[in-house]
């Protein structure tokens, strides 16, 4: 730029009306080069963020189980985000995302394995306007990853590890792409209008319908519910889960920033701002919210109740964290707060047993979330996004459910109680997580 | 710009002289949208690693407290991070750049909302030669919560969890925001020559005063001095206390770096490089020097000192991360790192209980840190430095004093002997934070 | 750039057959100083990222040794990292980069300390083709600080703390620059046509060879072989060892990233894209190796089995995560899962004990990673791969084996019988880990 400027004198800046141009939102970048520099390192940099949280979710878990099962909880949350991995280049990227993969071999098209550009963009007019598609790709992977991370810790403590691996393998593969598809791959939901801008509905309720689906098929832990009462099963390590649940909170910026798409112009990064700010504040109010509501209702803080309070903040901001206003964000997150302290003991009540909560967090605040949309954003439409609600619920519930279903049938799913009472560690994996500590 | 290029002849190049200037520093950023979006994506990146820091803080205080008091640790630690969020947002943003703030209406024009811009910066005339305020709070309000982070360190398994919570409140929304404006917002310590690049006094020292305040206060755990003897109480998870210095450090790159408070031109981004290889140098001075000076002094290294030697060469490093070259940086770390072998026992022979070791590490550290400016800064004056250093702890002192006070007359603050002796975690939370682990 | 758009009239952009220059790799990057910037936040993110990689290391052999050895396993982590710092800081740099460093004085020039730019790069004709020199010694600090921390854990629970540290102080300020220059100063190897993009061989399998050295030296622990059987020690915290995992599979995103030098071009940043993504599935290969095989061999998974699989892919595609496609990546990961699967058990009927695993990670998976290059790289020949291998391993295995042999002699390096038995952490440094858990 330099170069130019002293070509031209000062005064033709002054001069020439069209300068101003750059200053508003939604002008050409600056260079399309350098835009695409800027997408694509934002992908790079959000995507290990969202990556983190895989790390997140397995602290949480790890923490909120009994010990004699953590070795269990560890195994199947680094298999099912190498699962994940696997499964997504194989066929969940190119399936999600038809418009790139649709051949005119017709349908079988969009099973392809993911393709990335040449080394160093070399024989190809690659389009600039976007990002690179590994970035892309490593940025979508995460949130195909993040879904299944979501059931593994509902189902702790009890399902097998194959029949779990097996699930993760169909929910990333085939589920998570297929729904995925009808909004950000430019399906039906999308043209209706459907608003989810990082998926409270997208990930994190299908996440949440699976376990859902599967929590009803597996049945609780032996012991939860006895008598009429629901026996308190405590976290082994309350340090850990909150460790998980700082990490999700930092991979959170990643999930929700990254999810703007662009980071080429002036405006696209202001937003990204927006986001990161709305995402911190909404997980702050979640917080806060059940920190206030346990310590009325129990007259004690619940910091298992804290911590889900602020994830399920963080899920209630992600269908829209771009056009609230700090505080607006700060209210959507507290609601998905007081959710949780409710959702808990109402799941409780009805006997489905979730370990760590993520059927309050994820399912019933992604769709607080999700309805929430349209108190800031004007575009969307209640109707439209309590269908979409509905379709990917019923969708992932049916199909989730007969897969649990089949799975059950075929190999069993379930531990024997032998098993579930001596732990899985020793009885599936032979491995305590804590081979020197004593037991009370 | 390849565009232009392809119109002048590479001879034109090498012909005009004037192109040197862009290799220079302080010169325009080679196009302003351009700098905006680096420094605003520089902010966020920071801006979550000085996030990072709050589970750091958590992890090290989790790790260096008793089994039985970690539960109410960890609640303290997520508590007053959301807290911050919401008061820095509420008053402590617009209070700490008046600036920005200050409407025609007078003093309470201060006190108003953060507010970010609107979305895709539509509609407005944005300054681009700045950052997105979204970015600008996102990091600003990090500082604010780390330095209640600080405070609740010192004052672990003694005090209750609401009055901590209720002197975070107005810690972060007014204490900390009013003397931050004074340097940072442009106030008369910043007019008069003080220099405290990303705030060894502004935020570690004020962290420092409030916590002093309220262990004189508060008064040392029972069973910590007997019979004119230190009783070690040691800390119950070293792995954790190490991860959270990790964390620390890795967090601490984002709070020095982020601080030169521009990316825009080739001069700030070197700069910031700067800032990280000397940050990352003086920790690892203070790191060594209690490595050797407790070998020395005890014939055994101490982890817990050499932890918080690291943490207080991050301090010492704080106020001028930028001028120093490499081999001062180590030994302005180093210097922090000797401080705190000596001033831990120092505390206990006049019985303030500093369960972490945070007032060595941030009080006494950020005040070398903030006098160690004049030796490679040129345009500090001691006699600035220091006067600076005691109008803030002046003020901080007094009024954090004030307030602990206030807060032990109203409510009390501190349990009650059997609780403290059961420990906090049961008596005020009722959940353990290792229910299952027999205790020795 | 708008100002330029605004004189040509947009036919001239059609009109301009050279336009398409900007979209191919390898031209001019858009704007000298533009890619300056781009590069070395580049180094900055991509250098935090390898730093966390010595938390990863620290969290993976804390949870895998005894309760009785952790806190000696974090102390020598954190000096490590800081000796690391200092000894690359006083010699290594220079050392490495002898291009930079040798003066007219000759050899003895590349022995001097590492000097950054000037603040703000002042009074300095900078280059501005690459990135700022903090920011690249910072990026590389951290390759020599992991070729420290591979060597900790193999020799876990037995080695005295002093001559640890003091090997560390001449692994990091002499052997890895010296080797390192070969390839990465630009020396021999390099000239020979040695291909390793981000250190299989050149800190992997040298932290490898120096882990070995000492294990042969060292002997292996009391009690681990007994009567022609290996006894299963195992680690006291598999949480640990899982989330260290997480961290040093996060921290090699940065790790392999910042190794492609430059983000100044969309041909570089969709390399970096690229590798980020490779990175993943190589990880990913690995790991589900390592399930389905434990699975296959023993009937049962093994966690520490699956954590090491993964570990092994990312050291495996070390060696050239650029030019391989995802499926290719996954193999060359997967093969490093294999190879830990059967090498850990291979070093145990060697007697070679090897306390976490590191030989079959770093050593056998880079020198496969290493050799791997040639299947996916048409530049490299087998021969000079292997022909690297040989002499860097010669090398680092003799120098390090004659520097352990010495400490060995002058100073002893084993801790007695007594205190191994007791464990290292109250006979070397008089502080247990978790003093307050009972022991089994």
């Amino acid at each position: 730029m330099t170069l130019i400027k002293t070509l031209l004198p000062a005064t033709a800046l002054i001069a020439l009306p069209t300068l101003g141009l750059a200053q508003e939102a939604d002008v050409t970048p600056p260079n399309e080069e350098i835009g695409y520099i800027f997408t694509t390192f934002m992908f790079l940099v959000t995507g290990f963020l969202v990556m983190w949280m895989a790390a997140g979710f397995t602290m949480l878990e790890a923490g909120l189980v009994r010990q004699k099962n953590v070795t269990m909880q560890l195994t199947k949350n680094i298999a099912l985000f190498s699962i994940a991995a696997l499964m997504y280049y194989a066929i969940g990227y190119n399936l999600m995302y038809p418009g790139d993969g649709w051949s005119i071999d017709g349908v079988l098209g969009a099973f392809s394995i993911a393709a990335m550009e040449p080394v160093g963009l070399a024989d190809t007019e690659t389009d600039l306007t976007y990002a690179s598609v590994g970035s892309d790709f490593f940025f979508q992977l995460m949130f195909c990853a993040t879904t299944a991370s979501i059931v593994s810790g509902t189902l702790a403590e009890r399902i097998k590890l194959w029949p779990f691996l097996i699930f993760v393998v169909v929910l990333t593969g085939l589920i998570y792409p297929i729904q995925a598809s009808w909004k950000w791959g430019g399906g039906f939901l999308d043209a209706a209008g459907f608003l989810d801008f990082a998926g409270s509905t997208v990930v994190h309720s299908v996440g949440g319908w699976a376990a859902l689906a599967g929590a009803l098929i597996l049945g609780p832990r032996i012991g939860k519910y006895k008598d009429g009462r629901v026996i308190p099963i405590m976290g082994s390590n309350l340090p850990l889960a909150t460790l998980g649940t700082f990490i999700l909170w930092m991979g959170w910026f990643g999930f929700n920033g990254g999810s703007q798409l662009y980071m080429d112009t002036a405006g696209n990064v202001a937003d990204i701002s927006r986001i990161f700010a709305n995402t911190n504040t909404a997980a702050a109010g979640g917080a806060i919210a059940a920190l206030i509501l346990t310590q009325l209702m129990y007259k004690k803080v619940d910091l298992t109740m804290v911590l889900n309070g602020a994830l399920a903040g963080l899920v209630s901001i992600t269908a829209e964290p771009l056009t609230p206003g700090l505080g607006a964000a700060t209210l959507i997150g507290a609601v998905g707060g007081v959710i949780v302290v409710f959702a808990v003991p109402f799941l409780d009540r009805v006997k489905i047993d979730d370990v760590v909560g993520a059927i309050p967090v994820h399912l019933m605040a992604g769709i607080w979330g999700t309805i929430a949309v349209v108190l800031t954003n004007g575009d969307a439409s209640l109707g439209t996004q309590l269908y979409s609600i509905v379709v990917v619920g019923a969708f992932t519930f049916v199909v989730t459910g007969v897969l649990w279903f089949v799975l059950k049938t075929v190999m069993g799913i379930r531990v024997s109680s032998e098993d579930e009472i001596n732990g899985l560690d020793m009885a599936e994996l032979g491995m305590e997580a804590y081979p020197e500590f004593s037991k009370s």
